[in-house]
């Protein structure tokens, strides 16, 4: 049976690292802020929503709402945006997307601060996560398939890595991480040809594609560790990810879950980003 | 035998189009212009700033040349640049790199305006080609190789793709051309194991590793589509390729030479972005 990476303990870590540095700033006088702004009322981005203002309090961080209507202009947006990233009081922003239709997604994302994108949506963090050189925040979910893979040991160097997935929310930046950690990394999508040969060949799986146990066990070969970002509803309301599950426990060597794999480590990446963005702030003014 | 894919076919179709844009250009009372700014006297610098030159002047194009002591203060290299990104008779500026040790190389390629980064250098012209929206142009040499693909007629869509070598100039870029042209891509480095396994796998195999005949014939598979960008000068003085040419000839369908492959094109790309950036300033203007 493979070995089960489950989330929680990987989000502990990373959340009492982040919680005695909180603290650290506290006592030196700030306080970590994080706003998160939402468009309309998507009950995806007001369960994700619930789930970082649960993570943030039992870290540290304040967090401060706005909730606009779906039919919010984009320049009101565009304002509440450089507005936060102007405000001394916080340290991190978080944007819910997609946004309406009729915004401009470029224009309204990169309206965000870079030294407060810390979900990596604004161009300079996505320019630091293709050429590895410094500039704003990794996307959470992709860094979260990185700290699974380093809380459980499971060196990168060299390793023949293959992504399912090329969105730039997880499969292209996942993919650039795990080049800069060395590994040798093939990007696979719906044009790929003959996917699952190209995913049996892969000592460490990441699957984003999005669609319900689509990596069957024609995907999979012993020995693999399969991180599984996919998140899923199933008609009875249950969750699932992007492998088939019960496919993967008897054939791989390691498996995330879901839920209870990725989903539950990316809130705490995003908000260790703010511990991390209030800490570099204090560093500027102290 | 493989079949030869020369490059002086494909620049002659780009410098054709070029020309004609540029003439147009010419004729509505705008002179595509580029400046070329070099920091010291380099061999290699100024054989490539000839061949700029040379490939301009066929098509139409005005260079400005700018050579500056090798000595030369960060400063006056950032004003130079911003002087150039303000001028209006500027279309292009090209940047000749690695600069000197002790300039910040972030900071020097950002004073480049993106419209003007036809050289594909400026944090935006990077994040340009990692997401595929707008943004500054594509670095010329990945551009060359994609170009080779088209005019020979390879297509790249559902292809295994792989490329050796992640620099920032080629590897990198170039993977993402290849993503964006559909094919499945793999990157390897000098950490990837078992690198010839991976290389026979490819359809499409992309090379700039820096190392002469590096890639023999234990890395090569009947059928495939060799595009060689390593220009490297041997002990008596000929120039060679990243890749074993002659075992390449006797085993794979198709493969660029070195000298007269991917080189013959990167000029062309760079003076068909000028141009391109030409039209795009006199429409803004216009």
């Amino acid at each position: 049976m493979a070995d089960v990476l489950k989330g929680i303990p990987v989000a502990r870590s990373i959340e009492l690292t982040a919680a005695s540095r909180a603290a650290a700033l506290v006592s030196s006088g700030v306080q970590p802020a994080l706003a998160v702004v939402r468009v309309g009322d998507r009950p995806d981005d007001i369960a994700y929503e619930r789930g970082v203002m649960k993570r943030c309090s039992s870290v540290g961080v304040s967090v401060r709402n706005m909730a606009l209507p779906g039919d919010c202009a984009e320049r009101r947006l565009v304002d509440i945006l450089h507005g936060l990233s102007g405000d001394p009081s916080v340290h991190g922003a978080l944007l819910f997307r997609p946004l309406p239709k009729y915004m401009n997604d470029k224009l309204v994302r990169n309206a965000i601060v870079p030294q407060k994108d810390v979900d990596g949506v604004t161009d300079v963090s996505l320019c630091g996560v293709f050429t590895g050189l410094e500039g704003g925040y990794s996307p959470c979910t992709a860094q979260a398939c990185i700290e699974m893979l380093k809380y459980y040991g499971i060196d990168m160097k060299g390793k023949r890595a293959v992504v399912v997935g090329r969105s730039l929310v997880v499969g292209r930046p996942v993919a650039m991480m795990l080049l800069a950690g060395d590994a040798t990394v093939t990007m696979c999508h719906t044009r790929t040809e003959n996917m699952p040969e190209v995913c049996r060949s892969a000592d460490i799986l990441v699957v984003s594609a999005g669609r319900e146990a689509m990596i069957g066990r024609d995907y999979l070969a012993p020995g693999q560790v399969v991180i599984d970002v996919g998140i899923n509803v199933r008609d009875d309301g249950t969750l699932c990810g992007d492998v088939d599950y019960e496919a993967a426990e008897g054939i791989v060597g390691a498996v995330t879950p879901v839920p209870g794999g990725v989903g539950s480590v990316t809130t705490s990446v995003l908000v260790s980003h703010v511990v991390d963005a209030a800490e570099r702030m204090s560093r500027q003014i102290g």
